[in-house]
């Protein structure tokens, strides 16, 4: 009764789920991933009353990888799972976004408040009245956990929530008690909108750190720029685009930071990846005498395992959370108002050109007769079809490093895992990816997976038909997990997958009759043939495009090689 | 140099990756489910070198399921996947085992110990050096958890795990370090098998409680037996079958106990849950002045939503951690003994005779001229068609609600997750328990699910073809989940799934021409010339046997209905 009263002093009272969902579209979510269960149902029919879209994803996991992807696209990205079983399937995605700053708003359904303070042996529970577990084993993987016991405190969770996954670019937990949905709160304070904005640096710091970097960059000789995932995944583009081409110092990528740079620019130099480097590369980013790096990710599989050689002494590295110039660290000073202010103050450089980027098809693979489609004749091909703005997933495995040799036109968004590394990632990607990519009118999304890796996530081509999403999917047909024979098990059975008849798939998913194109290459006039045709790369029929790609199972992009190699050493390498 | 020179001291030196097989092995593993990862490659060397199996899986969730299954056939199972990516997809398949009591020894693959010692930056990591955050997730969900990080605690270490799984019949976790694989262990220790024997009761406190149950008992004048799910999954069927085959007294189980007690026997009763009984049987539990309760899990699934009636005067709980008369506890005196003993000192007991299960089809179905296969009609005509010793496994949704009404031959395995409740499960427990069966000669595995929960795991048909195991499943096709629809969004789009074409997926799998036989039936009369197909029934063919059943998308066993209420009203339970 008290209850009641209280509600109706609310001027403008909105329910629970509504705050949420109308949060979500205010900072850019439109459509929401999940699947339904009975915990989270009634939190659901708030989806199309917010003119939200609901995806109802095939499985949690896929669900999640979705989530990821549209958020790579869009920016943020919500989804709806339910308590225990459905959290849980989709945790190794919120690890991997975690791992790869993805922002995903993870919204749990729970059982009522009751259920839970009375310790119920309810369905979906251990058995043991503990509603706690689960969300202790998400607060590992998520930098907001933000359980919705009280109306009283909903609201401001929900922002916070929201707010940390956006600023930190990372998952958060919002658990939604089925009791809770329909409590009302205060609608008015959705009249303000979340500040999303980045915390401005201490200006005097800042500009310290600024004249540091300035005095490092006119004593340089031959500066170069590294360009790495986290100036892609903490919103640094712009304040980067502007130092590249502003300054015309030779700019380089590393492998997670493919595509945020420009690479049709002049001083564009291709990927730098230690002995995985791009022709040319290696050479000229280790013989430079100040590597301004920024957003760096230095994991095994994005430095062809630990292979890059740069002294501190000659690095500026630029971070969300700091910058350090050489040994001297300025923590707290965050690196997009340093790299604007530097990029205003530029001053006269030394500039020594770099390489030309050299992602033509090798010599030795142009005139090959052979007729089968190799991954050093593949890659560079597959540059000159690209088109402005395309989304380009890979997936974890030969297409992720054989993109390394891939020169994109302008405006590619290019989605992969290569620090979770989570095979099956990509095609549950590439749901979400396509849908955000659809909702920004981009036109083509396009995937490259591995036959061991598509089986992992293979239905999500159901929820792309559902959703009516017409992404060019590239299955590479290679007898299994090309990426771990490399590393052992050449020819080992566990390492073989079952052969299925792919691209039959779309149409046992449900596609009509002709909404799907499918074709299966495998020679590299076959590959010429499919590019030239313009009914499938025009994107115009609003078709999906399905494709087997037939390579060797044996051969691998050569940086995969090395870095397999690298790996292999890594694990063998004993403590004592 | 020092470590070489210890190795060398060891007798029968074996390295630890065999050590664990063999292990497995001596307890009843022959089939290890999962998948390959870099961090586990170089143990799936050892499963051929040891005689075990490798199923090689789709993905690790449905290896995950799959192990549960096996582990519920043959009585423990083991799953291999990678650290991060891998183990994390598993973690929902762990929990429902961890809620269930099914025995999984989930071996991990990590990275070496020296790489964890530095903290290295490696794929499969959050990128933050913590190599425990996994472990730590893990052990909410397991009941040891073992880290391999010194060759001379690993033999215990192993042995204590493999014990506790099989003796608590909960998952355990082990990490298998890649650099730890091919280190040096006592082989010797091989030569004592585990002893997987339960400690035994306080000889004195045990015969106190018998005395006191055959108080009870011999003072009782219609006493009844209940059997639940903890019978099984702490083995105690033998005593329990004893109790009741010795005493006479009329037995009921639960819907969770269903399979544990033989369905041909003069006393036995039916399935007792509350509202969702067979008929007669609330009538007759509810009014006894004596339940023997063996393995209880008073789960809301299970008691058809809390609806079950007895009073605690007139209950005799039996437990795997202790037994309670009324309100009398004894705690640490485990069932098994008291039930062999009390069965052996039975003497002259009162027994009301109980109803004769009514697993019969309503009258007003088998009359009805209406041609579509209902829910009230088919699971009772199933019990017709099952077979002895088949394994039976129900996914959550309509069709573990729908065998409530199943008279089971004897033997009958019967397979579903009434407690954890993850769809999707059925699917994967299916290829898991299939290959169990195969493995002890048991003819018949038949899978039901729903198509709905079917797309969640549907690629573990491949795996099932892989491993070339033969089981009838039934996609139950009524166009999306019908156990969320009763709950809540009767028409609501997020309960619908796509339509796929299901009985074409074993052939696009990978299916040899010829090796699965297709069905598509939507009447009774199609169903009973199915049942009636000697080549569908037998499993003499050695085929895979895959049922489209087309059943009205708003039709549902009795008891989910009822069920799919109480979850209702439970969900919208206000707590203030």
């Amino acid at each position: 009764m008290a209850q009641d009263l209280r509600s109706q002093e609310i001027k403008n009272p909105v329910d629970v789920a509504e705050y949420l969902f109308r949060r979500l579209k205010e900072v850019g979510v439109e459509s929401v991933h999940g699947l339904p269960g009975d915990y989270n149902l009634v939190a659901l029919d708030y989806i199309p009353k917010t003119g939200l879209r609901w995806v109802g994803n095939c499985n949690e996991l896929n669900a999640g990888y979705a989530a990821d992807g549209y958020a790579r696209v869009k920016g943020i990205s919500a989804l709806v799972t339910t308590f225990g079983v459905g959290e849980l399937s989709a945790v190794n995605a919120i690890a991997g976004a975690y791992s790869e700053y993805v922002p995903i708003v993870h919204i749990v359904g729970y059982p009522s408040t009751l259920s839970q303070k009375n310790g119920a042996l309810l369905h979906h529970t251990l058995g043991n009245g503990d509603f706690t577990v689960f969300s202790r084993m998400s607060k590992e993987i998520s930098c907001a956990v933000s359980m919705l016991n009280n109306q009283h405190e909903a609201a401001v969770l929900i922002d916070n929530a929201i707010r940390e996954c956006y600023l930190q670019s990372r998952p958060v937990y919002i658990s939604l008690p089925s009791d809770m949905v329909q409590k009302k709160i205060d609608g008015d304070r959705l009249n303000t909108p979340l500040d999303l904005k980045y915390a401005p640096n201490d200006q005097e710091a800042e500009d310290y750190v600024v004249d540091v970097v300035l005095k490092y960059l006119h004593a340089a000789k031959n500066p170069v720029i590294l360009v790495d995932a986290c100036a892609i995944r903490h919103r640094a583009l712009k304040e980067t685009h502007e130092l590249v081409e502003k300054s015309g110092i030779p700019t380089f990528v590393a492998p997670m930071g493919k595509g945020a740079v420009d690479e049709t620019l002049p001083n564009y130099g291709g990927v730098y990846a230690g002995d995985g480097s791009n022709k040319g590369v290696r050479e000229r980013v280790e013989s430079s005498d100040l590597v301004v790096s920024i957003g760096a990710i230095k994991s095994d599989f994005n430095t062809a395992g630990f292979t890059i050689r740069m002294s501190q002494m000659n690095t500026i590295d630029f971070h969300s959370y700091g910058v350090k110039v050489r040994y001297s660290e300025y923590p707290g000073v965050r690196m997009n108002g340093v790299l604007a202010k530097v990029a205003a103050k530029l001053g006269k450089l030394n500039i020594e050109a770099g390489p030309k980027p050299n992602n033509d098809i090798p010599q030795r693979e142009a005139s090959s007769s052979e007729p089968t489609v190799t991954h050093a004749w593949f890659w560079p091909r597959l540059g000159q079809w690209l088109q402005k703005n395309d989304v380009l997933i890979t997936e974890t495995g030969t297409s992720n490093f054989g993109v390394w040799e891939t020169r994109f036109p302008a405006g590619v968004n290019a989605i992969s895992q290569v620090l979770w590394g989570s095979i099956g990632y990509a095609t549950g990607a590439t749901q979400g990816a396509a849908l955000a990519a659809k909702e920004l009118n981009i036109k083509r999304t396009i995937l490259f997976t591995g036959d061991g890796s598509f089986q992992l996530t293979a239905q999500e081509v159901s929820t792309m038909i559902r959703n009516k999403l017409n992404p060019i999917i590239f299955v590479i047909c290679n007898n299994g997990y090309t990426i771990e024979r490399l590393i052992h098990g050449w020819q080992d059975e566990y390492n073989d997958v079952p052969e299925w008849k792919y691209k039959e798939l779309p149409r046992v998913f449900g596609a009509e009759e002709g909404s799907v194109l499918t074709y299966r290459v495998s020679t590299k006039e076959e590959v010429e043939k499919l590019f030239e045709d313009q009914e499938f790369s025009s994107g115009e029929t609003g078709k999906m495009r399905f494709v087997e790609l037939v390579m060797p199972w044996d051969d691998a992009p050569a940086a995969l090689k090395g870095v397999a190699e690298a790996a292999a050493r890594t694990n063998a390498r004993l403590s004592e």
